[in-house]
């Protein structure tokens, strides 16, 4: 089966790279957000996310970085936090054919609120 | 701040219900995909991944039916298992001005994938 | 086979219902942290996460409240937030032969953490 | 304050062991089910895994293993699938005072279930 052509042949390059980009960062959101971490496994935490989410269809690359000013802010008792949405500065790399998006998520402060948008198309 | 101005002025209206679509369908998935469920649950998880998830930009109507004929084979010696994503069939209208986008996923056997697909644009 | 005669003979009726507690407070914590939420879905979110984890092997009842104080604190431009593991208060009865045990995570201003203890066993 | 004193009291040593143990492995399982994977990021998501729920209160060491047989099954289309709790095998020591339990995931096909049980405990 052609899957390109019996499911996407009614999206252009460029939508397809969207709705690629669009469904894997709400999922790497909804996937990780709750993560326990600290300083020490940050790093790790960072390398998974990236590379189980490249895996996804289209995907070329993903660049993870969680804020770690919102991880002193909301330290426990307990020397860890649990990750939030808040605290993702992501940007995502989808490409379809020649159409490349980079989708991103960062927190906007206006309005208190892990904004995804498009933040690059080719 | 006009948030649609300032991050959203790079894609049609079209784009944009894809763009949205596509992150609520792949936040779905990673939410609520692991719950324990069974019959008795059912209709209450439905309901309740269906609520949780319009509430996201420009979703105007989400429609969750599980699978049952896949809950009875995996079915476990404990009375219920994990929702997966090949369970799930979900329709995601996502509308922006005129554009409207019903997103979907369900499994499709050849591919051994829960696809996501845009099945209708206008 | 006799899964408890099996897996489960080093531990005491009291000390199952302990752990059972603890496997299904963990598991609730971390499917559904992350869900959008707001006044209009939090009942059919509660009763969700009730329904479901009261699936798990020896939990008789689970009772769920999300603090709508906090909701207000921390919500968005998009009139909606995601869920928190601080804005959980839950109880979990978990009951092994005479043992019942009573597990509780709630948000413990201190310790700036959603603490899971053994609120009652008997 | 002595978190100890005022929510551990009515536990022993062994019993707060198990606790923690059993919460950390519901965790675990709901945290990471659904995460994209193959046999090029298995080792990165493994670390990952094991690193994050090394942090939770009285967890000493976490050792994770994913079933590569299970991923061959499932595999889709598109060369990678998602991870699920069948394909866990964990272990995770937990450690108050003098008492140790190590509890272990494994799925056993008797049940077709992945069981959680407490392995060892001194």
């Amino acid at each position: 089966m052609d899957v390109n052509k019996k499911y996407f042949s009614n999206l252009s390059s460029r939508e397809r790279a969207i709705f690629e980009g669009g469904i894997t960062m709400g999922a790497l959101f909804h996937q990780f957000v709750g993560t326990p971490f600290n300083k020490k496994n940050v790093s790790s935490l960072e390398k998974a996310i990236e590379e189980s989410f490249q895996l996804q269809p289209a995907i070329e690359k993903v660049e993870v970085s969680i804020d770690l000013g919102m991880l002193d802010q909301s330290m426990t008792e307990f020397q860890y936090t649990s990750l939030t949405g808040d605290m993702l500065d992501v940007k995502i790399y989808s490409r379809v054919d020649d159409a490349l998006a980079v989708i991103r998520i960062k927190f906007v402060e206006e309005l208190n609120y892990p904004l995804m948008f498009v933040e690059d198309i080719q």
